[in-house]
Order: structure tokens, then sequence, then C-alpha cells
């Protein structure tokens, strides 16, 4: 990702925060994570957030998906004997698709990432739209895309630690590079 | 508290988070926690809360002060050998004042209820406007009082256990009776 795409999507999802009720700090604005997770191409997959508290017992962020944007699939493992990242998802404004592991769709309202297709396994379908709350357990594959509005959605969970994620795409590296 | 007044304290509640851009589902709604502590004077001393979610790792909830409503003082201590509820207050509308353990202001911006003055202890000062946050270490005694505009308050924390809660005025319950 370049350095221009970067700083355009971090001032979109501010807008995006803003028009949700949400506001931030001029300091945690300017700190907006940009994920593309390597793979360059971020309007497909990837996802914008911002992390207002992680320590040792609880953490908490807001993720910010514009229209279609796709998280992809991972899941949070067990590490040195604590069970896996457990995560609630509560829809703030827009929608959003989950998909988890259990009983698939018939079809699903997501559309799979093209370029990734393979790496896209769980197909249970939870919709959410604003108010409403879905609790992951830990060491669950999901993966979650917005509808055509986009979405925001807050996370609550115990610690995260994303150098722990398992991607199912091999090639996903979850650091950010931005080129200048 | 009579349950015309749990009533509309509810409906008050429901507004000011909706004013705040805070969406919730009908069920929620038709639960928010209208806590008077058992002192009959919740336009003073009290609050309103949903609770999101609440497991044995988290807990997120949003609190509704009213303008001039105090939280009274309390504490979460360690129990069964696990260390105490850890909070973060992030302020999302108006303005909340905290008061925690610490090097007391001054002058403080609150006004000490009145009737319970002497179960207010600690006046270390911390201002929230929206956007900013505080966390609260474990077993630390705080209070807080929402400004003039009233205030909404997203807490993140630890595992909450409401029927630990050591409040400095010996006369609060923390279980609301509501009189039909």
């Amino acid at each position: 990702m370049d350095l221009g795409e970067f700083k355009a999507a971090q001032e979109r999802a501010q807008d995006v925060l803003r028009s949700a009720g949400i506001v931030l700090t001029d300091e945690e604005a300017a700190h907006i994570e940009v994920a593309d997770l390597g793979l360059n191409r971020l309007a497909v997959e990837g996802l914008e957030l911002v992390t207002y508290i992680n320590n040792d017992r609880y953490c908490a962020k807001e993720l910010v998906l514009f229209p279609g944007q796709t998280c992809p699939e991972h899941r949070h493992p067990a590490v040195n004997g604590q069970p896996g990242k457990q995560e609630t998802f509560r829809c703030r404004s827009g929608e959003v698709w989950l998909y988890v592991e259990g009983e698939p769709a018939p079809s699903i309202r997501a559309k799979v990432p093209e370029a990734s297709k393979a790496y896209y396994t769980v197909f249970h379908e939870i919709a959410l739209r604003p108010g409403e709350q879905y609790t992951i357990p830990p060491d669950t594959l999901h993966w979650f895309q917005a509808g055509p509005e986009g979405a925001v959605v807050s996370e609550f969970s115990s610690r995260s630690t994303d150098e722990n994620d398992i991607f199912t795409n091999p090639e996903i590296r979850r650091e950010t590079v931005v080129e200048n």
C-alpha cells in the first residue's frame, strides 16, 4: 500500500466513524490502523481499526469496513496455555455479514473475494444490523464482510495478540507495510 | 423507586443513547437497568446501564448519567484469588468527572451529594469529554458525576460481578427494588 492510499483510508475511516456518532481524539484519528494484510487489495480484503484499550485482561476496538470490504478468514488459537481470544462483535452502523464454523448457509449474502476463494472455508452466516451482536468462541474460524453501506463494528474481547492470529490464506501478513 | 419513576428513567436513558448515536435492540431497550442503589434519590445518586456482554473474561456496558447524576464511591476488590475488576471508561457524549485515589484536586468540579457527603473520600479528578478515556486499576476507590449535559460512558472491563462491589456508603444496596 502506498502512503496516499493509506492516508485516504485513514480519512475515510474517520468520516465513517464520525457519521456513526463515534468521536476520536486527534491522536487516535492520526493513528487509525489501516490493515491490508499484505495482500495489497485493501478495497476487497482488509479493514480499518481503532484500538481503545488492550491489556492482559480485556480489549476494545472499533472496526471500520468500507462497502464490500472483507476481513479474511482467521482464528485465534490458544497461546501459552491460555484459551484463544474470544470476541463479541456489535454492529453500530451499516450491516456486516459474519461467517463462522457450523451449518453453512444454502447461499450466502457476501461475495467471496475472487482472488482468495480457496481461503474462505466457513459459511455459517450471521447478519448483524445496528444494535445486534454475536460472540465468537476462541479458536473458531471466522471472516466478515460489510454490506453495501459499509459497517462500523465494536469489538469487545479478551486480550488481543494479533501476532498469534492464524489466517487461512498463507500469504497474509498481519503487519501493514506502507511505502513512501 | 416506584414503577413510574423506573419506566421514565428507562425511556430517558434510551433517548440519551439514541442522541449519542447508540442503537439498542428492542429487547435491550426494555431491559435498561436503572440503579438507584437503594438510596431512593435517583436524580442525585444512581445511574442507568446497558450490559452488552459479561463473561468470564471481559465485559462491555454503556453507562448513562443524567445531568448531575452521580455514581457513588466504590471499589472492586479481589475475589477468589482473582484481581478485582479493572475498568476503562470512555466518554461518548456529554462530560463526566471521575474521581479516584491520588492527589486531590484543590477544588473539584462535581457537587458532592449533600445527603451522603461522608461517603465521598477520594478527589483526584479526571474530566472526560467525548473521545477521552481513563483506566481504573483494580481495587481502587472511584466515583463519577455527569456534567450539566449528562453523559454517556462506554465501560470496557474484566468480568463484572456487581455483588462483590464495596461501596463506601454502607446503606447502598446494588440491587434495585421497583415497587408497583
